[in-house]
């Protein structure tokens, strides 16, 4: 479906083709990006954490992809979410680490990808960790059976493959638990792209009921700390169309 | 199975966490990288082609990650080639992402994610529409049927899967026909890591038979370019055990 799409991309040629418009353009300040995105995408959460962290201003676009809109196509060749443009400087940036990477490069405030190279290599293979491996284990499979199904199908869950989402999700929270044991953040002593990374996808297997926090104290602690932070709480109070989350799910008093 | 395996790592701590020793041992400039990698993985074909055209040195460590070796996942809890280890300096760095940002940042040797941070998102944003999405749509279903399912299973490969990892192939070299009818090189007027990866995941799709070179004029003269780099001539003599490649697939008079 989505090369399909590559084809549509290439008869209507992208209307703000990144580096197009922008050499031309005078940079503003004020200048209004759009974020197109929907509620429970975890890269397009992971982008909002990092520029609500940075103080950078942006609009949200209620984007379903799963719709395939031409002109988002025309955006976005990958057809996914998110996707941040510019009208007035004619800039569009797409997938979310290559948006992560631009305002890090951009924005001096709140260094998230930050110390040696070393370091800012852990960062960047925890940010892997959670967005490939985390994200195909659990995320994928709940927002599938939850979500996609629901909407676009209007079928039920089928309760192995969720059990099998939240099975690997304990897997996955105990390596947090270990991480914590040893760092005050997940990557090292100061809080980075890692910790908004692995958070973002925690938080949309959370609301879609995949997380049992019982026996993950390290986890749930960090957790907590991070969903009280004024980034996370605009996340937390939004609600995907018929999909409600568990009762915890947006509590940060433990 | 890979979180399974994260519990390991919990139990038998990583030897040589990144950010670990690193800080006491001296730098040592002729420190010899080891490269843990098979022969068809194509993010360890993108970290050789970087390394090579940087002039960093490294020996070739053969793994196979599907037989889950320990001390394999000790180093990478994510059990995924690349992985990159230097005994001397205590160093392992993985994901092919993570690695290519160090050296990049380290080696300033032919830049290969250079430009604007405009120019450097466009970088990105195709770095991971091959790795993410043409791995996603081509390469991993022809390595699943025609590596994974012979070494492992003793299976043959299924027809259909075969057919539409081959016709998803032709859709993304259209869109390389596309760029490289508007740019001289993927991302822009110099080759990039963007190149690299892409030229990477279709060798090895070009390996296992997936590729139909006709009707794609300015993929193959761009890919042609690219063969007949020092950097890709090693990937192009070996061979991956019993599975052989098509005629064309080390040629590069055209």
């Amino acid at each position: 479906m989505f090369p399909a799409r590559l084809i549509h991309a290439i008869k209507h040629p992208l209307r703000a083709a990144p580096g197009g418009r922008a050499a031309a353009a005078l940079a503003d300040e004020n200048a209004m990006w759009q974020l197109y995105q929907f509620p429970l995408c975890p890269f397009s959460r992971k982008v909002r954490l990092l520029l609500s962290e940075k103080g950078v201003g942006y609009e949200l676009q209620r984007e379903n992809p799963w719709e395939g809109r031409d002109d988002f196509f025309a955006m976005n060749p990958a057809g996914r979410t998110p996707v941040m443009h510019d009208p007035d400087r004619g800039l569009t940036l797409s997938d979310s680490r290559a948006i992560c990477e631009y305002f890090e490069e951009t924005e001096e405030k709140t260094p998230l990808i930050s110390g040696t190279a070393t370091q800012r290599a852990e960062i960047r293979r925890l940010i892997a960790l959670f967005d490939e491996n985390f994200y195909g284990d659990v995320t994928e499979p709940l927002l599938h059976e939850r979500m996609r199904k629901r909407l676009l199908m209007g079928q039920s869950p089928d309760a192995r493959y969720l059990r099998d989402a939240m099975r690997l999700a304990h897997e996955h929270l105990y390596y947090v638990d270990y991480l914590i044991d040893h760092r005050p953040w997940l990557a090292g002593p100061t809080m980075t792209l890692a910790d908004l990374t692995a958070a973002a996808q925690i938080s949309v297997a959370d609301y879609l009921g995949g997380i049992d926090w019982n026996t993950h104290e390290q986890a749930r602690s960090w957790y907590l700390v991070l969903k009280s932070r004024p980034s996370f709480r605009p996340l937390l109070s939004e609600r995907m169309d018929v999909i409600r989350p568990p009762k915890h799910y947006a509590e940060v008093d433990g």
